[in-house]
């Protein structure tokens, strides 16, 4: 339909894709989250609807069409301000429609172009949960012949392994939520509310040119981690586990702090925590795996004095979506089969690793880390304040 | 099922929703979108997932059951963490389930409750923009009989006349976005890009308890409003316009700014826009019509010698979402129909009022005004800011 595209080119890495989805039995992808539609368009996501979707009587819905192996035929549907973005040239799909203003008038401008396709395009992948029943419908409508599949594994495993830019991307954020947490201890003090704490970190976190997602807090011995009216108390210790994005990729550590000092009992609750992590560290680099990482961090759990207070040890994938491949187990409490647990590490892969400990006299204790596969081994992102922090005020 | 709730003590209209719902003919809501679940909880919104939805290998689908005129069988289904927000007393819903992780698990938990409600409840309405469609699929497979339609119209014109205590948040968020707005004209300088005014009026909205959505940005001669690289230059004009949500509740106002001093003529153009904007405002009253607004506005705008510039005249609704109920014209940008056009307004509706110039030589010249339909007439809110606003550095 349109020039040639040189896949070369392409932000992302295409001969790949187009492999995932020959295995997949894919013609095209239609991707309508705003992660993968970022993913694909190398890094652009419309501002006006970062934080929110409904406008008018529907919602926003980016749609981005990929038959496999013809860039060239490829085909992005924004929001009618998105015009603005297409004149500063930030798509590399040859063709742009900034037509829609809700998911029905977006689905039609696919539709109109899966048709232009022809029959090579049979099978189409769309994100199940990602598209709403209106488009699906008016999808289903137009195209009553097209099978449709989910698109979300052949998309996850895209974007398992990170870029150099994307690696930086989640250093920085994790450095700078880690940052903006030190920043929120130093200055806790006896009479603040939980809520104060979540409302100050993001105030941090926004300063540092992060986009702040959200933060679980505890105080005291406490186990609920809602910000509340909860006033902390001399002596209590602080839990912060927040996201913050950078440019779409979450930085997402939990650290501890403390009004006061920390008693021995404490130094050796969160050094047993940190034991495990420290563990579940030493099997990462290229080649090894989501099994070893669990044996090497339950093994080290499992010998703990405190083992009957620990509540999960996690270890997940993270990237623009803060739980995603590579699967690293079975065991995960959410719910998602570890299906990469037996695969090979790739060098660029980037893993939280979270140990929780609910404590039944001193409260929720937990350490999160941001763990990136390197050639020989592995790199922390954000890996300082992994004790006690004090405040100062 | 349950013991019976007090309808009195819904924090939402219950008869009103219920009269509606038998208008159209529907047995239960079962609500998926943020704004909607936020609206039917009191104000309620599960704070980890506001920014975001995407997790694990799905996403964040909260999911409301409300049964016409049984709020004692209503359900509420959360993600897993929302059991800290549940041990808080934050749901007024005799059921709560805080077990999902995704929009499948959510969705079953819907099903099983209204299998639960028995054959009373034959007609549901979702929200089909809101609802994805793996959701939909598997509602459908559980309840092949049900009737399902869209709950859009019932649950925006439920929304339509604000409480006392939704003026109050959308007040605040106008006001405070007015603000962070005159703090970014008064700083912004030659050098500066478009993004440098975007990232700053995100710190001013945050450090004043707002959340950011978007902010809109013109400078000079351009009529490009994606924040950009473009520097601003001396004698320059910016418009910024900007949402930002207090609680949820949209501040969304568009305000001129100047790197220097205005001329005759801006001063001019600007003074055309506003009055177009003033005429708007004379019908605005209870028993007032969406007509009778766009007609006095259109009166002045066809007898502006400016008339060729303006490029649109816009009003709407306004609250939770950005373009909602009342909807005021058929001739909204937006493609929606204005079914309230002839629809006497009432206290407590809250409508958006904006004036767009594009003007071939000076540029871009917009304000965006909110304005509150109160017992006699009209409050502006935000309503400061509206002349050229110099820059003092």
């Amino acid at each position: 339909m349109n020039a040639p595209v040189l896949t070369k080119n392409l932000p992302f890495d295409a001969a790949k894709l187009d492999a995932l989805m020959d295995d997949a039995g894919i013609d095209a992808l239609v991707v309508t989250s705003k992660h993968n539609v970022q993913y694909l368009l190398g890094g652009y996501r419309f501002f006006f609807f970062d934080q929110m979707d409904a406008i008018g009587i529907s919602r926003y819905l980016p749609v981005l069409i990929y038959p496999k192996g013809r860039p060239e035929d490829a085909l992005y549907v924004g929001n009618v301000m998105e015009g603005y973005e297409h004149e500063l040239g930030r798509f590399w799909t040859p063709t742009v429609k900034t037509t829609a203003w809700g998911s029905l008038d977006a689905t039609r401008e696919a539709v109109a172009h899966l048709k232009k396709l022809g029959n090579s395009v049979r099978r189409i992948a769309v994100e199940t949960a990602f598209m709403p029943v209106d488009a699906h419908a008016a999808l289903k409508a137009d195209l009553p012949d097209m099978e449709i599949s989910d698109a979300l594994f052949v998309l996850e495993r895209l974007r398992a392994k990170k870029t150099p830019a994307e690696l930086a991307y989640l250093r920085t954020a994790s450095e700078l939520v880690v940052e903006s947490m030190l920043t929120v201890f130093s200055g806790a003090k006896p009479g603040d509310t939980k809520q104060d704490l979540a409302r100050r970190l993001e105030v941090e976190e926004v300063n540092r040119e992060l986009h702040f997602d959200y933060c679980l807090t505890t105080a005291g011995t406490s186990l609920n981690r809602a910000p509340s009216a909860q006033k902390l108390a001399k002596g209590d210790i602080i839990s912060l586990d927040s996201g913050g994005n950078y440019h779409g990729y979450i930085g997402d550590l939990c650290r501890m702090g403390i009004i006061g000092e920390p008693d021995a009992e404490l130094i050796e609750l969160l050094g047993a925590v940190d034991e495990i992590q420290q563990a579940a560290r030493k099997p990462v680099k290229p080649g090894g795996t989501g099994n070893q990482i669990y044996a090497s961090a339950e093994a080290v759990l499992n010998a703990s004095p405190f083992r009957a207070t620990i509540r999960d040890f996690t270890a997940h994938g993270m990237g623009l979506v803060s739980h995603e491949a590579p699967r690293l187990s079975d065991r995960a409490p959410m719910k998602y089969p570890g299906y990469d647990k037996d695969r090979p590490l790739e060098e660029g892969m980037v893993l939280s690793i979270e140990t929780t400990m609910n404590h039944p006299k001193r409260g929720f204790i937990k350490i999160e880390d941001t763990i990136a596969v390197t050639a020989d081994g592995w790199e922390g992102f954000g890996d300082t304040g992994r004790g006690w922090n004090r405040s100062k005020a």
